[in-house]
């Protein structure tokens, strides 16, 4: 297996002003081709911490793939630093200059000379372009055959550098990796705890490194398949998964539960509109990230005063004095309630206790209770225990106002959630989706 | 200047499946005590793997912190690492033990044996305590007195780590660093570039390290003070960065726009909502992140379709019509629409084109209208040429709404936005507040 190390430069990472979000994507990306990452190496922008931080990976691995440090000022030192540690000379790519000239020509501004600076590289570096940005990242070859290192370098930016490891510089990994003999899926679910869907995996046949990603309130699976028959185990073991967990998968890759319900909506050509009072407006929220959802999503309501809820969403005030303003029959109200008012097809409504405040023995902070009207079935409404901070109960509960959704328009069971079930055994993690 | 250097320990770290924000967080704590981070080292759950950062780490930094690999499993390495590079033994804790036994019974749930594991410790640590876990962390002072290392391990979960490094460790720092001749001061600003807010701070005179950390939409500045008189020197700069920058100031510290437009709010007795088109709920669900909010914010319309913003809102048809969904007009009828409908003192009206689709060449994407309506005056209406992808466009316009509510409740100018101004030369860091 081939072993890879990264570095992350920049005085904005070990001051703490930026989160290092490229290691990450990197490590992610490397697994999927099999490559294992030994080390993350982070330093400022010193030349001596720049030097340990290349020579010790280089050390540690035969892939060394680095961020940052490539841009024209005089605290960007990668280059130099790489180039002197390998003992080579720079050398000035005219195209590369001719490039950036272009850029600030085509930005209108005048272009400083130490912007020139991005146009030189260590002798034998071959081009990584950067359709993004100035600087272009490169990719070199050193050492002997018996001991090669390969080196990968990119910008720090991430919006530049995704794109630049995408498209280039991970087909080239992948043949390198013999990549042709590994492949992986990745399974995103909702409503299953990572022990829960560690039990079901557990007992899957055949060979695959499985391994869990659990980004509240969701929980990711991947299976990566190395050797012959990388399709046919893939698909293998897709079935399976599909069979144990079926509807508790919402989508595979990079995806996104309100991607998913949008393009679902879409579709079928089906308009929804939505009732909040607890959630605040992030159901709406999370709906309208999705470019395009003007086609099916119609409005909201975020109704956090009772008489927003009488007003907007006619709820009678009988039935809130009855029931409680959090309650399956104030949510089910709110929701035929949005329906009617905004005409949509389909209707979700939320009411519930986020906290920290406001919690009794009856209703505790995270009582959340839904209601979903459709012209074609009578209206369903259900109360969860939810758990967490007040920024966890939204969280989770716009998610679960999207899965009903989901599983409504699929004709799936509605959403089952149990108590939360981790003690402290399992603080370790995280990880916190329903069981 | 001391000098420190990191370790976050975990396969979740090298293969992608967490971010790591521990490092960050701390970096950024030690800054403000003066302490340098040279080097963040991370590394999967594998001992020859924790034996290189942590001599590396020793050798690097007279601190070295730590996080992750306390848990109770085969694979949680850290203890028994740092225990056989020293060469100390292991010392069990009886009370340690004892606490842990009892966080188990408190969740009525069986302790594995292994867990007691996280009650041993190498010889001469002094523990830490977790009040939010099993695993407390220690701390350990190592070498001669000329040669003097000071070792921190803690938990990787970041609800342990955070409250155990603020109210344990860096209390213990700040006086090894003689903190008491250290200070700093952190001012939030929305409204103005990074570029801008540099060069205007470069004319404040005194001796004093800034620092500048972009979170789109915001900037924070930072100045760190070392030496004599610490506090009036800080108290000194903040009259001349408030003198310099007052409006774009919203607040100190560990807070956001939203915090700081929720106390206003509750401060003065004012209610607030919101008719949102291109931002979806996303002003509404942000004041609504804010314990309390209830006592101010109403609710909200989240009008997509042009039908919700004349039946909920009584935008008139006429002026749709007229004016196009995405003007000035719309957005002042749609907070007056708001206000009545919703029965608050203040609302805010905001519509736009927040793309990818739906731009033409008068109204490109990132058109934003905004409106503001009050019971004391005129509706306020303008209208904004906001950049970025779908997802900054809301950011940025929530953002703009929070700060009109803010603007308005201060009596301070309308917020003023001009031209991006980052071209290529900029294009380094992230940021993008408006100029």
């Amino acid at each position: 297996m081939i072993q890879a190390a990264i570095i992350s430069t920049g005085d904005e990472l070990t001051t703490g002003r930026t989160t290092d979000t490229n290691a990450g994507f990197i490590a992610d990306r490397l697994l999927g081709l099999g490559i294992d990452v030994v080390a993350v190496l982070t330093v400022g922008d010193r030349p001596e911490r720049l030097r340990w931080a290349w020579s010790e990976a280089l050390r540690l691995a035969e892939v060394v793939i680095a961020t940052g440090g490539l841009g024209p000022t005089a605290d960007d030192l990668t280059t130099e630093t790489v180039a002197a540690l390998l003992g080579r000379p720079l050398v000035h790519d005219a195209a590369v200059a001719e490039r950036i000239r272009e850029l600030f020509r085509l930005f209108n501004r005048p272009m400083p000379e130490n912007n020139l600076k991005q146009a030189a590289f260590p002798e034998g570096a071959v081009i990584v372009p950067n359709p993004l940005g100035t600087a272009p990242g490169y990719r070199m070859e050193v050492g002997s055959a018996e001991d090669r290192r390969h080196l990968v370098v990119l910008p720090g930016v991430p919006r530049e550098m995704k794109p630049m490891l995408t498209e280039t510089v991970l087909p080239w990994l992948a043949e390198l990796a013999g990549a042709a003999r590994v492949g992986h899926r990745t399974f995103q679910t909702f409503g299953i705890s990572e022990s829960g869907l560690d039990e079901v995996i557990a007992g899957i046949p055949g060979e695959g490194r499985w391994s869990f990603r659990a980004n509240f309130p969701e929980v990711s699976v991947r299976v990566v398949v190395r050797g012959d028959d990388v399709e046919r185990r893939l698909e293998a073991f897709g079935r399976e998964v599909y069979a144990r967990l079926g509807q508790y998968i919402y989508g595979e890759g990079d995806t996104s539960m309100e991607r998913v319900v949008g393009a679902l909506l879409a579709a079928r050509g089906v308009t929804v509109a939505f009732a909040e009072s607890c959630t605040g407006g992030l159901v709406s929220h999370r709906l309208t990230n999705v470019p395009g959802s003007s086609a099916y999503y119609r409005g909201g309501v975020n109704a956090y005063a009772n008489a927003v809820k009488e007003a907007l969403l006619g709820v009678p005030s009988a039935l809130l004095e009855a029931e409680g303003a959090v309650s399956e029959a104030v949510a089910g109200a709110m929701a035929e309630g949005a329906r009617r008012a905004l005409g949509s097809d389909l209707a979700v409504g939320v009411t519930g206790i986020a906290g920290p405040d406001g919690g009794t023995a009856e209703k505790p902070v995270g009582t959340v209770c839904f209601g979903l009207a459709a012209a074609d079935r009578p209206t369903v409404t259900r109360r969860y225990q939810l758990w967490g901070n007040r920024e966890w109960v939204k969280l989770l509960a716009s998610q679960i106002a999207l899965d009903w959704v989901r599983r409504h328009l699929l004709a799936l069971p509605l959403l089952e959630i149990g108590p939360r079930g981790a003690g402290p055994a399992e603080a370790k993690r995280e990880s916190v989706a329903p069981s």
